[in-house]
Parts: structure tokens; C-alpha cells; sequence
């Protein structure tokens, strides 16, 4: 299957955005008529409309009744970025089990605005042909699969995941894939098998929170690397790192930052590839969101640049699918008989029918027009909250520029507390994630991370302008000099 | 709901078993027709025959055609039961992933007798209804629980398992349930929680494969605890043990040990809970056998007799409904907080749409339906293989009397070499599991375990014949002296 061709009216927006940014289109100019355009393009009213509502929607240009589009005159500067994150001085124990278990207690109440957990929207997902096709392997051969599979889990499913890392040029074998209760089973897997405990594990700074957790509960250390916020790690960083410290393993969710949404460019994967080949340091790469890319095709993995076969990658569909169906993967050569030996004594293997009911679906080719869909959707969501928390939060926010993925991170002045900011929301009913539950050792306390996985909605929006007025609030109480 | 009452055909059946026992009924009696006995008993005929028919079955009765049932003449003398297992010198590792991986690769190959791994009949688990539950929930409800569940799992699911465990005394809060999958993943959480690296865990010998690899896996050791064939682990032996050697925990599947099929008098149960108590060892129980039981009631588990609340119940619906469903669950107060974080940790939670599938099928009280039918299946099963095993193969061969699950020890003269049968059967097409996978010290290399859990038919009885034979013609051609 090719890289999808952008929609019409996505080619348009595009070609729009353009003119705009090499001054072709001034702002305060007015577009040309919907017709007009129409005409000039040669494609339908409907179409040239849709790019302009897009662009409209995304802060780009501005509709005046009985008048026409205009490009936004009084477009605010956008956001800065967040910082690059600073070097650790040393490796720490992880104690992040309360924060972690506090936030999921609040992530899944469906009282509260969703923008604390990274789950996408079950809506959105459009998962109801994966669960007619489990409902139909349920009915017509379930006797059949009531027995356990091979640890690796069911064939037809690993020839069809082999299949897919064909397209980003990953050469993989049915053979060395292994399916795993989701990431998560599949990162437990991999750091067992090259750490021990009281090893040291080199990661991104900010890092997922549930990865923080797996490397607390297996008793391992955090060492956090210096991170840009649209590059990813700082590739001389870990250089040095390797020179001094010994690691065990580097875990890398680099096609994309969780949280920011960042993917390390291809000429710096090679090299950071090349620098743990020399101190033979194996590589945990963490793709959960590499399908949910914006930009023309997605981010090669480390998996598919890297010749020596130190690289464990982790997938799953959790994000980009079916999260209740819990189904991830491995894929590594050289270590697939230890982490098939992992998977039997941890869990022995997943269940049989919802991987028959995802292979069907792989095979029908509809998970390809699924996610086509939904990376429109995460990224016209992400468009809109950045613009709304242009509008509401302090004007010194910054927030990061993602190329996938769902989520946002915001950078307050290092006085704001976001754990503080946390409570005040609770009361209000809004839940986001806390800096602090994406450090080993502390950081990021003037930091959050907005997830925007839910159908933009009025309450949605809401919730993050009344997020940007509490943050608003505590700064004004909280003087500079504190 | 009470204890299910036997069936009319059993009462009766047990009734004469009772006469040739006492020597009401002696060898080579004829016992009254089928027309009498059914007036006498006021049942009917064909449930008077299927009386006759279960003990023919079972060797009890001869049918002589045109001349009625008698008390077999010739009935053998039953085979002896296995060896006590002796103590162990120290805690072993345990280095067993390379014999359960090779048992595992033939154990699912369809094409073998399939006497080699503990798995039910797919076709006896009439899994259907709950097939057709999750192909309701998948098609009704399947955008309502494409999300990830709670850590702890489906709350309706947790609370038919905590009614379950109210039948036999245990009094469980669905909040100290946590959904796993299946045993396997129970264990290793409940190991993660009580032991670490290096640690020694106590266990019976033999003892269940997996957990023997899991306890490899975890980097812990283990120490063999003498054990009974049918009464279980040596308590003072037990008691012994923990006065000179730092246990991290105990490990004990007394309903019914995999491979024995013995069941612990609750006296000892009793006794070893106030040992472990006093040492504050805790107990980890893997009741994953315990609702295939064979006599009146379910003996009690552990966790039901332990006042000190020092127990992690491990359950599974694998053995008794759905291997390919893979859920199980943990109990236990003490260690409900320290667990769930470990399943975050580890998996995350479990697939939701078979939650859901299970709840409503357990909700319908189908389950205990099918499982009355499934232990008159295994123990009929057990006992034409066990009749199987004392005509085919040598005499001198013990054999385990099981009171529950679905499989045989047999223990062969000590020069018997299990590994050669096991290599020479696979030749002729017959699995079955070689007795040092049940081993963490290279024991038991004279003795093997036979599944009865598939549907009794004439390849399952050839299958046996031709593996008593293969032994037979191992112990000709090596001589005792050896």
C-alpha cells in the first residue's frame, strides 16, 4: 500500500498556509470567494469550503458574516516551546506509584473533562467492524480457539504485524514477533530481559509515567537524558553518559514523545543507533503512537535503521484502535527466544479471539482507512486546543509543537505548581496529567500534559480555557519572587 | 446455591461399588438385571444401565452379552501409589525453560496422542454459550468497553468471583479481586509482591512446570518440600525448613496438585497456615484445579481457613471453561494494593469485551451447570486411563489416585529414564510431559504425568497401551542392575 494521498481540501489548506508564510497572503488579506476558488481548482464548493473552515478552525483565518475569509490580521504570536530538558546528575530510584495511581483514579472518571489520560476517544476509534469481527470468530469458531496459543500468539496476526513494519522498511520475520497484553506487557518483557535490578536504564526526559512505573516496580534506576522538545534525546548526551555510567538498556518513545509529541529526526537516530552499538547498550524503542503521524509518511523506527539487531521494539493498538482489547507486540531477532520464554512465565500467552478477530481486520485493509481518519482528527484537535490555550493561559505558556500522537505539554514559569493546579481542577470537575508524574526524579513540577484523544467539544474547550483561567489565578496569587 | 447432589446412575453406581467393597457383591457375582434393579430402586431403566455402564467403564463390571453384568473375577490388584518425595539438601535454581519449551512446541501439535499438557478438551468445555456472550457484548456493547478497564478489572466480573468464593467460607470483597491472565500471570504478580531475586520459595514435589520456569524467570530459588501422594506437602518437614533456611514464601497447589490430583486434609491445611503464620511467611495459592473436584464438595482452599490473612489466592477459569479467554484472578486482602500496582505495572489491566462475556455468563449460572458435568467427565476419564495404565503397562508401575483435575503421576522403577520414552514416543506419535519438568533439582527422571483432560476415545486408549508397551520394552532392554 502506497503513503496516503492527502485529501483535496488538506492539499488546498496546505497550499493556503503556504502563500501565507511566504507573504504571498498578508494578514488582514481576503481569500478569494468559496466559488472562485472552486472554479480556480477544479474542485467542488464543498471541498474549498472544508479547507477553509479547517483553516478557520486551526486560528489560520477568520470568517466575517456576508463578507468572506480573511487571514487572521491579529494572529497571536505563537506559544514558545518548552525547554530542553537539563542532563540528570546521576541515576534515581523511582517512586511514582502514588502519583501514577492518583491520576488513573481520576483519568477514568467520566464525570470529569478528559484531559488526563492519553486514551483515545472510543468514539473516535470506529472500532464497531473490529468488534463485529470478533463478535463473528466468537460465534462461528470459538470452540475452535478456546485453547491457549503459541506464547508468540496466533499466526495469521504476526504475519499481518510482520506486514505492516514492511511499509516503514522494518524486514521482519512472523517468527520474531511476539504478541503482549499492549505496551505495557511488551516494555515489562524487554527490561526484563536486558536489566536486573538495581540496573540503570537511560530514557527521555519527560517520559511516559507508566514506563516510570514498570522501571520502579522492577526495582530498576532512571537515568534521564538531557531532551529538546521537538528533537528528542541529546544524542552527545547519552555519548557521555555511556562513557561514565553503566546501562543497562536506553528506552526511547522517540515516533512520539509521550508527552511531547516530538520525533527525533532520522540522521540523529543513526547516530544515537551507533553509539549504544559501540557500548553494546540494547535499545527498547517504544512506537505506541508512531501510526498517529501528521506529517507524509510515518517516521522510519529505530528498529528499521538499525543493522546491528540491538533494538527491542514495542507496539500496540491501543492507542490508534482498540484499547480494551489489549493488544501489543515485540519485535526483536536477536532476543525473540528470551522474550518468548518472558511472555510464557508472565503471562503465558493473550487470548485467542480477540487476536483472531484483529487479524481479520488487518487483512480487510480497513485499519489503514481507520487511521487515515484519525490522524486528521488528533490533529485538527491538537490544532484547536493550542489555539485555545493561546487564548486563555498566561501569555509566558509555552507548549510544544507535536508531529503526532494526542497529547500537549505545557511549560508554566518554574514558581507554578501543577500538582496544586491539579486539586483546584478536580474540584472543577477537569482532570489533566501533572508534570511531576513524568520524571524519575522530580521535575517538570511547573509542567502538564493536556490530552486531546476526546472529540472536540464545547466541554472540552471549556475545560482548557477554564484550565488557562485557574493557571491564571495561581500565578497572580503566587508572586514572582517566590 | 447447595452442593450439586449426584446424580441418580452415580448414587447407585457408588451403592455397589459399597457392596463389592464390604464383600456384599463377591467377585464373578452376577448382579441382578437392569429390569430389576430399576423396580427395586424405582429409577428408571436406562438410568439403571447407565449405572452398569459407568462401573463397566470403570473395570468394576463385566458385561457378558446375552447373559448380563458380574463383578470382574479378574480384577487386577490396583497399582500402588507413587513415592513420598524425600526433602530437599538446599534451595536449587531452577534452569527448566529448555525442557518446558520442548514439552510446549509437541504438547499443542494436534497431530500427537495429546497425553502431554493439562489442557481441557475444547470440545468438552461447551464454551459456546460463553462464546456467544462475548460475541453479544462485542457487537451491543463493543464502543461502550473500548477503553482499559479499571487495573483491578470489570467490577460485575470481580463480583461474581467473590460470590463464588462465599460458597466455600471464603468471605472476598470484589475489591480485593484483581482480574489476571489466567493463573499464570496471578502467580508471577503475587511472586513480584513477597520475594526478590535471589530469595528461596518453598514448593511441592513435584510441582507444576510453568511455576517452576516462573520461579527460573524471577532469578528466585527454589526448596523441594517432601511431599505425600495424596496427602500433600510434610508439614513438620515444612516447619523444619523454616527454623533453618530464609523462605521467602511458600507455593503450594493443594487443590489438587498438578501433577498428583492430592488434595491436603484440612487438618494439615490448618496446621501449616499457624507454621507460616508464626514465621510470617506468606502463602501463595494456586487453586487453579480446585472447582474439579470429584467428591461431595470443594475442599476449602487456604485463603478460607487463614485468620491471619497472610494468603494470595491465585484462580483461573483456564482448566475449567475457556483456556483461550485467559482470565484468572488474585485474591488477597493484605496484598490487594501491592498487586494492582504490579498489574498497572505489568499489563496494565485485561482485555475488557471477555470480562464482560464472562460476567454475564458466570451471572447466568451456567458455569456451575457445566461444571458438574465436567468432573463426572475427568474422573471417568481418570479412571479408564488409570484401568488403561494397570493392563498395559508394567507392573511394577505406580500410579497417583487423583480426587480432582485431570492427571496421572506414574512412577517407574528407579532406572526408568522418561526423557528416552518421551523422545521414543513422539516417534510413534504420542505426547505426554517427561517427570524433570516437575522438577527444580533433576528429579523424578522415572516418572511422567498423563493428561486425561481430552475426550476418552480409541486413539487416547491406544495412545496409552502403545506408551505402556514402549516402557515395558525400555525396562527389558535395561537390566535392573543398571
Amino acid at each position: 500500500m502506497h503513503a496516503p494521498t492527502p485529501f483535496r481540501y488538506e492539499q488546498l489548506a496546505s497550499l493556503i498556509v503556504g502563500m501565507i508564510d511566504n507573504g504571498a497572503l498578508a494578514p488582514g488579506a481576503r481569500l478569494p470567494s468559496v466559488r472562485a476558488v472552486s472554479e480556480q481548482h477544479q474542485i467542488s464548493i464543498s471541498t474549498a469550503l472544508q479547507a477553509y473552515r479547517l483553516l478557520e478552525d486551526r486560528g489560520v483565518l477568520i470568517a466575517r458574516p456576508q463578507s468572506g475569509f480573511y487571514v487572521a490580521a491579529t494572529r497571536r504570536k505563537a506559544l514558545g516551546l518548552p525547554s530542553t530538558s537539563r542532563a540528570a546528575a546521576k541515576p534515581s530510584s523511582v517512586s511514582i506509584s502514588g502519583v501514577v495511581a492518583a491520576l488513573l483514579e481520576h483519568a477514568s472518571n467520566p464525570a470529569l473533562v478528559p484531559l488526563g489520560c492519553a486514551f483515545p476517544d472510543a468514539e473516535l476509534m470506529q472500532a464497531k467492524r473490529l468488534d463485529l469481527a470478533l463478535a463473528r470468530a466468537a460465534r462461528q469458531h470459538g470452540v475452535r480457539h478456546n485453547i491457549y496459543t503459541p506464547p508468540s500468539g496466533d499466526m495469521r496476526l504476526r504475519c499481518e504485524i510482520a506486514k505492516r513494519a514492511m511499509r516503514v522498511g522494518h524486514t521482519l520475520s512472523p517468527d520474531d514477533v511476539i504478541i503482549t497484553a499492549g505496551c505495557t506487557e511488551a516494555l515489562t518483557l524487554a527490561l526484563t530481559v536486558v536489566a536486573t535490578r538495581g540496573d540503570t536504564i537511560a530514557i527521555e526526559s519527560p517520559s511516559y509515567f507508566g514506563l516510570l512505573h514498570t522501571i520502579e516496580m522492577l526495582g530498576l534506576k532512571a537515568f534521564e537524558l538531557p531532551t529538546h522538545p521537538t528533537r528528542g534525546v541529546d544524542v552527545d548526551a547519552l555519548a557521555g553518559l555511556l562513557e561514565s555510567v553503566p546501562v543497562a538498556a536506553c528506552v526511547l518513545s522517540s515516533n512520539f514523545n509521550n508527552p511531547l509529541g516530538s520525533a527525533m529526526p532520522e540522521p540523529d537516530k543513526r547516530e544515537l543507533l551507533a553509539i549504544l552499538d559501540r557500548h553494546n547498550v540494547p535499545l527498547i524503542e517504544d512506537d505506541v503512537y508512531g501510526d498517529i503521524y501528521f506529517g507524509r509518511e510515518k517516521p522510519k523506527p529505530f528498529i528499521a535503521l538499525d543493522n546491528g539487531g540491538n533494538t527491542i521494539y514495542c507496539g500496540s493498538f491501543s492507542k490508534s484502535l482498540a484499547p480494551g482489547y489489549r493488544i501489543g507486540w515485540l519485535a526483536a531477532r536477536k532476543y525473540a527466544q528470551q522474550l518468548m520464554e518472558r511472555k510464557l512465565a508472565f503471562s503465558l500467552c493473550s487470548p485467542a479471539l480477540p487476536q483472531v478477530a484483529l487479524a481479520d481486520f488487518l487483512e480487510s485493509g480497513a485499519y489503514e482507512v481507520h487511521l487515515r481518519a484519525i490522524r486528521r482528527i488528533f490533529e485538527d484537535n491538537l490544532a484547536r486546543m493550542t489555539r485555545t490555550i493561546e487564548e486563555s493561559f498566561p501569555p509566558d505558556t509555552k507548549v510544544s509543537q507535536p508531529v503526532g500522537g494526542y497529547v500537549l505539554w505545557l511549560e508554566m514559569p518554574r514558581r507554578f505548581d501543577s500538582r496544586a493546579l491539579f486539586d483546584r481542577a478536580l474540584e472543577e470537575g477537569i482532570c489533566f496529567a501533572p508534570g511531576i508524574a513524568f520524571s524519575a526524579s522530580g521535575r517538570f513540577r511547573n509542567c502538564l500534559r493536556l490530552s486531546a484523544g476526546h472529540t472536540w467539544s464545547q466541554q472540552v474547550a471549556d475545560g482548557v480555557r477554564r484550565l488557562g483561567q485557574l493557571a491564571k489565578d495561581q500565578l497572580v496569587s503566587s508572586p514572582t519572587s517566590n
